[in-house]
């Protein structure tokens, strides 16, 4: 009798170890998508990550969310995204001065040359890095990024410079301890930054470290099943969520209810007694299908549960079926006549 | 002259990758320790950590703090660690009745009975855990597990019930959503509980989620170097740590210096050349030198740093040599004389 529960608990901790985690993530670089309006995103969390399968993870996860990059060249392999890495201070360090080591970079990396631009002052830092890019092809790309201080007035003034240069073209990235509270602020004064890396604020979100769900039988040998821990208490039986594009309210119910008048079930079939019902797909074409689903998905949600600060939760209506299953099984377990 | 500087990137990502995390999760595992003080500790964390790979390295990072056990069978087996689950809600309600599912649970676990009492009604749990209990054989080992509700008045009442019936070296663990905080509440208010099972709170530290550390590179071709970013300036040259155990100041010196007096170097060499310098080691074998060095760090440990609210951190006092050095290299960067 308990070889399948004990295979279930086994899938609990296998799913909500990688499913949890992996939608704590998406939701962060969901929210940053939110607060770039348009502007483009890097994943750069790969250093802060809970090991290299987590880093796969949140490159992962902030791809399908939108973010158009990730400095973890692993999974950029993986699942076939855009590698977009820029330099270490570290790389400059090594070199006599900050001009030799630009030079040495665009020389290294001609496709993507993005000169990072604070190790020493920031200003003398696009500086140099606006003399080494003159000797660049014309079509060479070329930007700068900052990487501390204040971004919105060193954006504005590396804008200038590069502008009085010459050098319209030229992108300007901006990284170090970003979250969505911080890019929102940055558009909303109007900082000239065309792309931002975010990094240990989504691989390791500080405000909302894990999302606290759990595993939980509602079903077993046919029976629908609850439990009643104090503020624990689940509903039973197998369940389905249907929502609507036209109004703010879901609806939980059981999963064998028809849907209400123009609401669309949450939760499709894609395994039916252990074999996949879809075809096949590659990781990059897997990415690539959620990234469309997200799309969709985010398009349908009502504009107050998008607001960063005070997002309005969705709300949820429980079917009448599912309530009343809830009560015939709660007056069953607690001796009260049926 | 690149290559040495992208390997050394590619260390920095993979090492700060895991070294970072893996010491945030031994910190909070190290103040569980301390809150705990003396009692058991559980690692629950699988459910939450981010992958397979951090419930590894949070099993690992937990039992060098001096954790008794993890509910992670595969970290249990890789290095050798007690694995102590207990048995999940969706266990007992895969059953008639809580009865049926503790008797069919001693049987499945003969030697690790510990049964989760708070699925229906807790001190009614304890009731018919105890009925159970008194058909097992007089030394099988057996306990109760508090998953929820006010974990001090229910071990008190659940104690009470177990000491009645005669199963005084019957074991009280509890769990749900514990750190080291309400763990040494439980403590201070005398719950009689005799193992704790932290998991979210400690594989995904909520106040402490990650660990600010970066690579910066300090030395290169036999020159030191530093960074001068606004708020990130860094010091040149290869450095060693020296702690003495009579006084609370650490010293922060250059590698080569001697140490002051009474003072031991906290970095040691493993590595020379790309060579191990040491014996190979088994992973339980790195597991067990890491907790044994643990607790004497521990010992080590002014009192006052160990404090659960207020801790004050090891003061640090830079030596002679590595301020001149500290000043000759940021005066020739900012091209003041030397």
């Amino acid at each position: 009798m308990t070889a399948p529960i004990a295979v279930a608990q086994l899938v609990e901790t296998a799913l909500l170890n990688l499913v949890t985690f992996q939608t704590t993530i998406a939701s962060k670089a969901a929210r940053c998508r939110i607060a770039a309006a348009g502007r483009d995103l890097v994943d750069f969390a790969a250093r802060r990550t809970h090991g290299h399968e987590a880093a796969l993870a949140v490159a992962r996860a902030s791809a399908l969310a939108g973010f158009s990059g990730t400095s973890y060249v692993a999974a950029a392999r993986r699942y076939g995204l855009t590698a977009t890495g820029t330099m270490a201070h570290s790389y400059i360090l090594a070199f006599p001065g900050e001009r030799a080591a630009f030079e040495a970079f665009a020389e290294d990396f001609p496709s993507a040359t993005v000169f990072l631009v604070d190790t020493y002052d920031t200003p003398e830092g696009v500086g140099r890095a606006i003399e080494v890019a003159r000797h660049l092809p014309p079509q060479h790309p070329f930007g700068v990024r900052l990487d501390s201080g204040d971004l919105c007035s060193l954006a504005a003034d590396a804008r200038r410079q590069l502008d009085k240069a010459g050098l319209t073209a030229a992108r300007i990235v901006a990284s170090g301890g970003l979250d969505e509270h911080s890019i929102a602020a940055l558009v909303a004064h109007g900082a000239p930054i065309d792309a931002f890396g975010v990094g240990t604020r989504m691989g390791v979100s500080a405000d909302a470290p894990s999302l606290d769900s759990a595993y939980k039988l509602v079903e077993y040998d046919g029976k629908p099943v609850m439990k009643l821990s104090t503020g624990k208490a689940t509903a039973p039986g197998a369940k389905q969520v249907f929502r609507t594009a036209f109004g703010p309210r879901d609806v939980l119910a059981l999963r064998n209810e028809d849907p209400p008048p123009g609401h669309e079930p949450l939760l499709t079939t894609v395994m039916t007694a252990g074999a996949r019902t879809g075809p096949l797909r590659t990781e990059p074409e897997q990415v690539d299908d959620a990234r469309d689903r997200f799309t969709v998905d985010l398009a349908w949600l009502p504009e107050h549960t998008l607001d960063l600060t005070s997002p309005v939760p969705v709300e949820v209506r429980t079917s009448d079926r599912l309530r009343a299953l809830t009560e015939r099984v709660h007056r069953s377990l607690t001796g009260q006549p049926n």
